[in-house]
């Protein structure tokens, strides 16, 4: 079976685009994983299906598949590319793109200098949601901003970090450092990922506060370690920031593989993302 | 510019191939780097030219460019995939196809089974064509093998390491181990690798014996670390296993990334090395 593909990336996380309109595209998990790997397959952080909506309201259905070949509920660098293919490949004129997900509806905005506005939907912060234990654990407030003050064990030292916790759909635990260049995130962010206070794991963030529209950031992913950029990761960063009354939307984000836009209105408005998405090359492979 | 290409990969060592003769093909060092980038480009270990020979007695030039952008001598998995390519795209009906590299002429012999066989060269064992220093070191003579007791310095505890050398082109320091999986590979290889008896640097295998025919095998790359399946590594250990009487040609070399099989019929021999090569998918991109 043949199969045409286009491999995207967006800040640097990569990802293999299939029109699964114009051709019939029903993979095994072993296919996917293929698909995904960099030296025997094609190569991609995720491979993105486009498929005919359900609902005759929108105008597209939007699939992500993991490279361990399982399906996933939402990648934000991902929606932007999946707005410039099918704008490029020429399947859509629309402008909002209208695109059903797992977690609803989103419209991804076409920009006129190239980049895609994706909403990321509202931040949360009541800890039993990320979820965070705090069971006799110390903070502080800072703005309106809660500042937990995380016990991590290095090596038989214990030594306490504060962090801000916040899920984007997925959990994130945030702290502000002075340099991200020589931040721990290696040392630090496995043990942060895999703390026994985050039962289904986070995401480690470290955030570099530039001046107040200006962040660095690096991510340690939940089960990906250091990613180049990570969408959800530079809202929860900036959500933090704003709250902590370090920063003023918008926010540019510095992000090892390329900078992200994110804007926030505060308490009760949605996180809006905007950012590059490129497309590399296209290619026909067979499985 | 728009450049068609495909991808390969040989026991997953990984190529992009492009067609030098149908288009014309003149990239910097910044395009050659773009193009192995995982992320932001295709994707892969090297990427291989095929020309018009300038030789009128040879059937195509073979170019290779690592993926820092510099061009190198020779490749022995890409010398495979390029049979495969120049057969399979058209281009030649050759068998032998006759190839002029930067090192001399070599033969590709495309074989029933879907393999190639290349012809590796002879090996050398002079110390200082390795080039490597042996001045006040010890060392026992195995079978018609020189084993040397290389002294690694292991965070201050000193360790001797009985290592055969051999240079296929490039220079291999083996030494046999138990079990290859519990091998201190990453430990052991950068020290080997960089030691100062070693003044160009060495690859060091890492060779697990399993019967007279059959090994199984890693190798610490220079400058590349630990990769899937070194071509030269394979012929180096199998070359060492035969003088030290503990194999018999043909061997079969089982890598992390795939069989390679290494035929040596002794002193004044070249080392024939024969393998798969695999295309994976053909693409077009923007340059």
């Amino acid at each position: 079976m043949k199969l045409k593909f286009t491999k995207m990336h967006g800040a640097g996380n990569d990802f293999i685009v299939l029109n699964a309109i114009d051709q019939v595209i029903n993979l095994t998990r072993e296919q996917y994983r293929f698909l995904a790997d960099r030296r025997y397959g094609i190569g991609a952080d995720q491979i993105l299906l486009v498929e005919k909506p359900d609902n005759p309201e929108v105008d597209f259905k939007y699939r992500i598949f993991n490279s361990d070949g399982g399906e996933v509920e939402q990648c934000g660098n991902g929606a932007r590319a999946f707005a410039k293919f099918v704008t490029e490949s020429g399947l859509s004129r629309q402008n909002p793109i209208k695109v059903e997900t797992r977690v609803g509806i989103i419209e991804l905005h076409l920009e006129k200098d190239g980049s895609v506005t994706v909403d990321m939907g509202n931040p949360v912060f009541e800890t039993s949601r990320i979820p965070f234990l705090t069971k006799g654990l110390t903070s502080d407030e800072i703005g309106s901003d809660t500042i937990w003050n995380l016990i991590l064990d290095t090596g038989g030292i214990k030594k306490s970090i504060p962090i801000s916790v916040v899920s984007m759909g997925n959990p994130h635990a945030v702290q502000i450092v002075d340099d991200v260049n020589r931040a721990a995130v290696a040392e630090e962010g496995p043990l942060i990922e895999n703390h026994e206070r985050f039962p289904e794991r986070v995401n480690a963030g470290f955030m570099e506060i530039q001046d107040r529209h200006s962040i660095k950031l690096r991510v340690y992913e939940r089960g990906a370690a250091e990613t180049l950029a990570c969408g959800t990761g530079a809202c929860a960063a900036v959500v933090s920031g704003i709250r902590r009354k370090l920063l003023d939307s918008p926010v540019t984000v510095k992000a090892r593989g390329g900078e992200l836009k994110i804007a926030w209105e505060g308490e009760g408005h949605n996180v809006i993302m905007s950012g590059p998405a490129i497309i590399v090359f296209n290619g026909e492979i067979n499985l």
